[in-house]
């Protein structure tokens, strides 16, 4: 840095598929930072789908972007110049201040962290951060997964699908089955991470699909679409079923309300239970998690895919690509 | 009886709204119990809105109605000739071979009621038996009903949810909010079984009247009829809310799948719980419900109301009276 950052400000609140020019980057010049300050250089940034919630007019909670101002999300960076005990010039760091090139801010804003061997530093906003989290805490805690059940991974391309889909088969699971937007993506989940099937949701509907890849239905749900693939879950969920719902992409660019699961009634008569969540009510799961992931990391257990968008100026268009599907895994911007 | 019993036969199934021209009543001879079976003469019979579930093309279990067959459902009885240990003629006995006047089986089909002080026999039909058991199971572990919370009951007048209500408020709810489909029904409620606030909701739309109810949310939501009162809970239910599904009225006669909740979206942002149960399932809780509720009872503290009809060739009508809400509390037919 020291002294200008470059940082993206939302200046219209999107209505339907954001575009560009809902953004603008825009140069600021940083203070040094004071007592119990630390300033950084971000390495990477993290754009993700629930991002998008937050540039809603609907939003109105304390994490809802405001206009005309820098918007947050992870970041992994290093710190230039400290004036906090605890860290130091050369650290890794992670933070909400993304969509920027760097920040000055209070210590305890950044969590310190430690380097993983043969693991790039870009895996603390995926595979070892949230997504990972929101993957292992969405089966184990949310869906309850035992072993021998079989399991429907929507989105199972994405940055959370990967791992979800992973997560269960390392637990135990019988059956993994996975959705993906693309042939390639369906290949990449039953060829490379070792899902027992998939299929691309864009060439016959998902019930059909579903309904072919598990005759016997499935004992667990991981949603990351909602729509019409939760209809379809909903269907194939045999008694005491459960579904972990992680997100919607389906509906998050609707101008208007879509459509419910028309087979509501299904729950009452199978006994099962559809249970939302959000991964920042469960860090304290974090150690276990970070415990558990590592060993398979370091096992060679678990694979993961980044998209790389090089770039600050990039990072609109990395977020686009992401809401299109544009992305295998994890998608990050890499400054 | 002896000898000839009169039971009702399912001939069509119906699409839409069941008719008179949907059943038979048919005449028959019952032979003198075997080694093992008894001889029983019912008193009250159940009539209850998941039967019709049971007469649907749709349905397929083993419970499933098969045509031109006795139906099957709640009863009441009294022991008049017994060939098995441990039933003696004059015992007080509930079965589920309602929809008949009397019927010969093994012993092991009846379960022997203990008569309470005061209170007729028909309230093994209601609020001492599934029906109660089904509002307790609902709200204290389905919903994990917590003291100061604020619930909202919709069917609120019928079997189930008078007893929800009630027991809501016994266990410690903040305020009891119930819907009803007449503003007599709606009286019922806040004069009678003590419910905070209530409204009919065929007046004005759920959401608004619901909102008007509860300004602060509600934290559980029971619920008896699905479609627009789902709808309109999930977006009145506050952070970590829970529903228990308990039925759905709404749907029942639908001849093409209804609407779903069109927010479903706002489980995964106020992490939500929906969770769909069947009685059948809790009646290890039986015991324990039947403490507590008797307690209530001796105390005064629960207030329930029956809608009788009066014999067998009345219990279609009783059946398609339940379904067209003309009931308050359990509808039986005393025979």
């Amino acid at each position: 840095m020291t002294g200008t950052v470059q940082e993206w400000h939302l200046t219209a609140r999107p209505v339907g598929r954001p575009t560009p020019d809902d953004f603008r980057l825009v140069e600021r010049e940083l203070p040094a930072p004071g007592p119990g300050e630390v300033a950084v250089r971000h390495t990477y940034l993290s754009v993700d789908p629930y991002m998008r919630s937050l540039m809603s007019p609907a939003q109105t909670g304390a994490s809802a972007y405001r206009l005309d101002a820098p918007m947050t999300g992870g970041a992994v960076g290093e710190v230039v110049e400290s004036r906090a005990a605890g860290l130091s010039p050369g650290d890794l760091v992670l933070s909400a201040l993304g969509w920027r090139t760097g920040a000055v801010a209070p210590a305890d804003r950044f969590t310190l962290l430690r380097r993983v061997e043969g693991v790039a530093d870009s895996a603390f906003l995926g595979v070892l951060g949230m997504p990972g989290l929101s993957a292992y805490v969405g089966l184990t805690e949310i869906a309850g997964l035992r072993a021998g059940e079989t399991v429907f991974v929507s989105g199972a391309a994405g940055a959370v699908g990967s791992l979800a889909g992973q997560i269960a088969r390392l637990r135990g699971a019988k059956a993994v089955i996975g959705s993906a937007g693309s042939d390639a993506k369906v290949a990449y989940l039953t060829d490379e991470l070792g899902f027992t099937d998939a299929f691309n949701y864009k060439t016959a509907p998902v019930r059909t699909q579903l309904a072919k890849a598990a005759p016997d239905g499935i004992d667990v749900y991981f949603d990351n679409v909602g729509g019409d693939h939760l209809e379809a879950a909903i269907d194939a969920l045999n008694h005491y079923g459960r579904a972990a719902l992680c997100g919607a992409i389906s509906g998050y660019h609707a101008t208007e309300p879509p459509p419910g699961p028309c087979n509501m009634v299904e729950l009452v008569k199978k006994r099962i239970t559809l249970r939302g969540f959000e991964v920042i009510d469960h860090t304290d799961l974090q150690p276990r998690f970070a415990d558990e992931m590592g060993g398979w990391l370091a096992n060679g257990q678990i694979r993961f895919r980044e998209t790389v968008e090089d770039g600050i100026d990039r990072a609109v268009e990395a977020f686009l690509g992401l809401m299109d599907g544009r992305n295998s895994g994890k998608m990050v911007v890499r400054l």
